[in-house]
């Protein structure tokens, strides 16, 4: 079998999954090192990795370069992702600066394989929210094509990196002992509150967060159709790992919740989890540390003509970032 | 100043906080009892109460009966209300019996006064995010008039009673001490975690739960316009007290940002927390303890015509349950 020289580029919550589930996914490594700003040990599950200072004669000889995109990493794809390229190495950025760019495919490989083809060397992870609602949006609009989606999110502080999951411990230690909170990685406490501002302000479209807008953006792009209309409220909520998301879905023709659950059942990378007189839906606690996304509350939705909603809960920093990055880089080996 | 006599009946966690609110808010009280299952002392707030058995009799000489509609008195309304009634005693029920009763005004006094007009003395308080969705959307619909809207509510465990704050309470310490969490309140955990299942399953609206379903029957008595759609996702989340809610509303006049933000500075009952860039907007721990319900993240929504988004968050025990009630009673005695 092929083997193959990974690099890693950025150690947060993010690039350590990514190291974690190479493994646990058994890719052909041939040699997996990794890349951040300064020289240093890291240990991840017990096993030492060398960190190499992310410079571009770096990625010589790599076949494949992923760029975790967040915390000390953010923006190193925009200096170096170009340079790994022209060393002959695939870069798969799962940060935000390259998702729109004409030049990049945006792929989740359960949905649009075929935006692979004709690469350039440089391929986008989508928005971590993006990811999980197309999971089940994306079979669902080929049957009966989506007009309008209002997605309000439940996202975990995962989402927004280690220091963000360390300061909701805190928080929590911090009140169960009766001591005062820190309030660092948010502009409010996040524990036992619900943050409603995730990203920061869209200057062209007032009113609205980069996390709100980037779904509509990246649906448009993965699903190849600019006319889909998107409403996004994104917020932080108190949970570690795993976001959740209420979608409301207009489709032009008719589908209803049976016919949805069997395309569901189908669905590659989806679980259904949908029996509300058993207590069985979607939760955040159960899409963590899962490779599928979990779909349930499905029902249909007399607000609107042809109107479905649904409740989706998947593990943002697996499926939403590093597992979808790493099945890319198995999609491009399988010659997609 | 006339005086009058008034009981409460259950007291659990809604009824503890109408007592502690008809102090807080001055009610004109000559007496106040507290009626409950069985005969037992109650202290709130360092005042002991005698709790006497809910029975007939007991609503004899009573000018105002609150029906707390929780916990211990959940049906209470049922058995107890009209007998209350025929013994001259004004009754404001916050259970959800008598709701959608048309003998019976559901009533938000700065919303729909008027419907307290030749009342039965049969008075009923609405469900506790469909009248903090109602603080913001009614003076916006009395100007643009809505003609759909999705809600998705972010809900504290405060609406589900005592036991569930002390679950939550409960289940947070456990996990900071590594003991396991008990679980009881809800079907799944609530700590680190969303539930996205309040009430339960409506018979003849499959896939939909009742607190999903009360939103938009309610909302359509209360505004008095049958013809609104209104598709929910009621959700739990580790909040402790205040809910929230991002609304995508559609209007059938155009509605701006600019021209909501006014109509809502002028509403009364209603802050305006508003300002992104400077990371104003509503969360639950501000809202709590508040008697005003807050309302942010205004903007056009371009995802539909005349669209407009909102978040807002109130206090769920207040406003949303305890304090409606009594603001009810307020307006009967000035007169409505």
């Amino acid at each position: 079998m092929k083997t193959y020289e990974v690099c890693v580029v950025g150690i947060g919550a993010v690039g350590a999954e990514i190291v974690r589930l190479l493994k646990r996914r058994k890719f052909p490594l041939k040699r997996l090192i990794i890349l951040a700003r300064a020289e240093r040990r890291e240990v991840i599950d017990g096993e030492p990795y060398t960190v190499r200072p992310a410079a571009p004669d770096a990625f010589e000889g790599m076949d494949f370069a992923f760029f975790a995109g967040t915390e000390g990493a953010k923006g190193a794809s925009k200096t170096l992702g170009w340079e790994a390229v022209k060393r002959g190495c695939v870069v798969i950025d799962n940060g935000d600066d390259f998702r729109m760019d004409p030049r990049v495919p945006l792929v989740v490989p359960e949905i649009n394989p075929e935006a692979l083809r004709q690469h350039r060397g440089f391929i986008a992870n989508p928005n971590c929210s993006t990811i999980i609602a197309m999971m089940v949006l994306a079979p669902l609009h080929r049957v009966a094509a989506i007009r309008r989606f209002v997605a309000c999110t439940y996202q975990a502080v995962s989402g927004t990196g280690s220091a963000a999951i360390r300061e909701l411990e805190q928080q929590v230690r911090a009140w169960a002992a009766g001591r005062p909170m820190t309030v660092e990685a948010y502009p409010r406490p996040i524990a036992f509150n619900v943050i409603p501002k995730i990203g920061s302000p869209v200057e062209d479209e007032p009113g609205w967060t980069t996390e709100e807008v980037k779904m509509r953006r990246e649906t448009r792009k993965i699903l190849g159709d600019p006319s889909i209309r998107v409403s996004a409220t994104t917020a932080r909520v108190p949970v570690f790992n795993g976001h959740s998301e209420a979608l409301h879905v207009e489709f032009a023709r008719p589908m209803s919740a049976r016919r949805a659950r069997e395309i569901l059942l189908a669905a590659p990378g989806v679980t259904v989890a949908d029996d509300l007189a058993n207590n069985v839906f979607p939760v955040p606690i159960d899409a963590s540390g899962q490779d599928k996304v979990l779909v349930g509350r499905i029902r249909e939705d007399p607000g609107v003509e042809h109107g479905l909603a649904l409740f989706v809960a998947g593990d943002n920093v697996w499926k939403g970032a590093a597992q979808n990055a790493i099945q890319i880089a198995e999609k491009l080996i399988a010659g997609a």
